[in-house]
């Protein structure tokens, strides 16, 4: 921690924030320069971050020099994230995951037929959302447990795993019956007694950057899931906002390399919801795969006029096919598999 | 609802939109220009909202004519939201109310000694988190019932309401037996489970905005909470998120005409939140009063040094009370109370 | 400056970057601290900030302690700038200023009715643009050296001062000759050679912030204009891009009080850009003059419906008369005079 | 033009709108809904665009049924703009264009040396400042007409195309002299005099986008291009400015499917700029050209320690070939060469 002291801080002041470093067992180091007089504090950065040091009179500006998330972080574990599923799928490492599947689950008849598509083209993972986050109270909110047996079903008689997404701490156990893997959507990304539940349950869980979280937040938010010791986390950039309006988000590819930079943990790209229009998914999805994505979420309907929503972001499936052999071959480019 | 073609769209395919808009009941108005064809939609736009007419081929772009949010907007009710609480205190109308108080509950002496200076200055609300929503597992998160105990304690001793965060459904019945007034905090913006569940409460709530909600999803969320019964509703501008990093958010003051134009509901401005430095959050109360705001919200500590959280936005009781002075004189200008 | 050490730094490379520190003449200070080492560097900070410390083996991150900005900051200057046009009229200090007129000059006669007008309500400086920045090459570009003559003429019979923008150094010279101040639009506030060109010429001047420029970066631009001898600058916060639509732009209320904080130099709002809706301008202009702006400039038509730019922005003649009263009583809350 | 009414808009109000619609050559039609009355108006959109529609009484909103460009659109012309420098490069089409060089040009020795790298990888431009554009007026800004000579006699020397920053009306006849492509960077995206004076040239032209601008404020910037009879236009996806601080711009890498949609015109990606980082350039390289890009233009610096500026985004020669070879390899997948 570095603290940046005002022009005219007094030596009274001085003393009194240093008095309060040693008081938490940390050391202050003051350093006069010809302008501005810092003091830099050694120890443990986490002992002082509770503390308002911009309160204090005399201080300028207060400077973190360490992380704030620690069991997110490559400096905690250095080597890539790899965790098994249940049918053997691995997420992370070599391979590609792709997942695919209606934005809701609207019926089984017409979950079996897109799953049966997905399969073919190479998805191991499943989509569809049973509770819905929907901006208006007067869209469809989802088929509930109906939707979550659907999946299951489906998913099972087809071969794939289940991704859903969990709303309400109320309703992860229910959730967690069904489904392989739980998702938390980007509106939850900060609902903290959501992270703190699911953390529990040390399920397999997808977790969305939020619509405007900073990559840092998104680490922290992981931290919470991992503090709570659920390390089978796989992290999801799904378009961020901006002012730019000719999509419906902006898609933050940079996140890709700072992510596997910062963090050991697998990322997943949405290029349905980071771009909002069908016509763009493919190419951002090449464009995620050759930036060092660990998978791919796309939403996928056969006969998007009549999803129940987000049919204007779906691909039909044989555009889903001709996008999954283009990702396998960029794949191959980096050494990796589809 | 108008449904721009593209310069290529086929009869064909114009007959295949019509269709599905009559087939819903409503009436297509096809309107051929020189360089476009538009088709314009008569009845009720709520039914073709959730069809998904970007993917309709042929098209490409829908405009919506209608807002999305109904019991929320001066469509619906022409006259100002006035709630009368449960000690007469009115929210709305020409009184601005003053909410004031800790960041974080701490414990009760420091809680009452707050509370007795933001009596004596004005205040009619005692603001303080027992549940706090922090981005990092390793902050402070609250005294929980703990802390509901005091501020409703501390509340009757002086005098004042409580107003204070529900984070969790689960959560909602035990605050709401402490608190007068219900605070939905912007992480939690669209939890649209809490806010069905709140709905249900019909107890007055604070809604603030999310960092990065616009207006209308702003009001969208209200529309929750209208819609399942409750409409003791006070909306609360807390600041954006923007690429600016001088100040913790950017406080949208625009936002206070364009909702006093769009909906019956009263507004608060939280200026602590909303620049994130006790130096700024004066000018900025005035100036959210001066725009016509509702109510003010500011944190008020009497040893930010000390504070749980958040110190270095609070105000010591001098300095609220020179703000409330200064905010008294500015409503006084415009015909209002403090 | 601080710099920041990876984890795995060697102490080869941080022998390295402390001697190309001693090389400019300046002092490192290692500190070992128990997770992260970190240099401390003494001395001018300016001769470290054209090294790229970034690309230097080992180094994670630079933090900058000082300001990048020197004679605009209250560090070099404690004292409001107070500047006298040429009739007198102050900018900066107790008063108020109040600029109006039209987006654009559209004809001698219509000029000088508004002007009139402005002037009635309180007035000193007539605005109005001859030289106009318009995003398409297929709108009104201005009346050119035509407009600025009507500027000229109009003011001087009705006694107001003229601020005009100037949009190209070629153009300089001659706005010069009919102008009393000149203004730099925000799309070329970073027009770094018309900076230059306009520093030089020692003229009053208005410095509109960008559209996306952080608060920092005005400044900065501002000391290109102080450092090549001009001190007669006014800096104008016209509203920032963000993701909201409901307005044109989304005016930064919180810079009006960081600005005073930081700059001596004098702070105008303009809520017609900043709101970019009549409706909404009053209100905006009563919030600023409240944070402590020292002027407001507001288009006004008489005619808005047939305003050749910006006729939705502009308040008629009886509106701004009205504002500029509500504002006048808002200064005299804080003390000042409109 | 789709002109939306209020609800409690007066027939004498609609008539009066009819009449200005009528008065301008168009036709309007009525459409009275359950809840809206809206005017369609049929006729060239353009005529109605200079009309402040938003402030005539009753209107609520007007949408834009129109693109405000019309050279640059897909609608203008459908297929791709491919163009041919003089030495025979094309810019557009099957290949994919690879600019390389410093940031700014120090020396004759080092660019040199620079430019013989990027060659040998693939290059064919040679980028590199001679004007510099630079937020501080202390930072270096650049060699000026000394850099442009070095520019051209290297580039001749190793057989390279020269594309490089014009910031200065005043200065494109000089720069024109020395380049092959003139850059306009993104601060300068709407400078609207340097935009003209350039379309007058006829000159190959690369226009960047600004940090805040949109993809439609982009393409009408390439309007005055065009329109001042510059047909030779790529345009340059560098990087958006947003919340995110962990990279210096967000690279919007949606753009490229959007602007491949919207232009016929050729489209760069500089992810240099777009990340601000040499470890993330390379991995966003990629993405790029896997989005569909017609080029990348990177930094690269033999000693990025020393480099007079960008040192931290820019890669050393190695980087810059093993990135070459995985873009070959990519562009290959999608029937493109490198």
């Amino acid at each position: 921690m570095i603290i940046v002291l005002k022009q005219n801080a007094t030596p009274e002041q001085i003393n009194h924030i240093c008095n309060k470093v040693k008081e938490l067992g940390l050391t202050p180091q003051v350093s006069r320069g010809i302008e501005k007089t810092i003091i830099g504090v050694i120890g443990q950065e986490d002992k002082l971050r509770v503390q308002p040091l911009e309160a204090f009179p005399g201080v300028e500006r207060v400077m973190s020099v360490m992380k704030p998330y620690k069991l997110a972080s490559r400096d905690f574990k250095s080597e890539d994230t790899i965790f098994v599923m249940d049918n053997g799928v691995k997420v992370g490492g070599k391979q590609v995951v792709i997942m695919g599947g209606p934005c809701t689950v609207e019926n089984k008849e017409s979950l079996l037929r897109i799953a049966k598509e997905v399969k073919k083209s190479g998805a191991t993972f499943l989509r569809g959302g049973a509770f819905k986050p929907r901006s208006s109270p007067y869209s469809f909110q989802g088929l509930g447990e109906e939707g979550l047996k659907y999946l299951r079903e489906v998913a099972d008689e087809v071969g794939l795993l289940v991704v859903t997404e969990v709303m309400d701490t109320r309703a992860v156990e229910l959730v967690s019956k069904y489904a392989d893997m739980l998702q938390i959507g980007a509106r939850n990304m900060q609902n903290f007694d959501l992270l703190k539940e699911i953390g529990r349950t040390k399920k397999p869980t997808l977790l969305k950057r939020g619509l405007s979280a900073t990559i840092k937040e998104l680490l922290l938010s992981a931290e919470y899931l991992l503090s709570n010791g659920n390390f089978k986390v796989m992290l999801c950039e799904r378009g961020i906002r901006t002012f730019e309006t000719a999509t419906r988000n902006t898609l933050d590819i940079n996140a890709i390399p700072v992510l596997k930079e910062e963090t050991h943990l697998p990322v997943l790209v949405d290029p349905s919801h980071g771009t909002g229009n069908y016509n763009y998914v493919t190419a951002v999805a090449r464009a995620a795969v050759a930036a060092g994505a660990d998978g791919i979420m796309v939403e996928v309907h056969d006969n998007p006029e009549e999803a129940a929503s987000d049919g204007e972001q779906s691909l039909v499936p044989k555009r889903f096919d001709a996008m999954v052999k283009e990702l396998r071959a960029i794949a191959h480019v980096l050494g990796r598999e589809v």
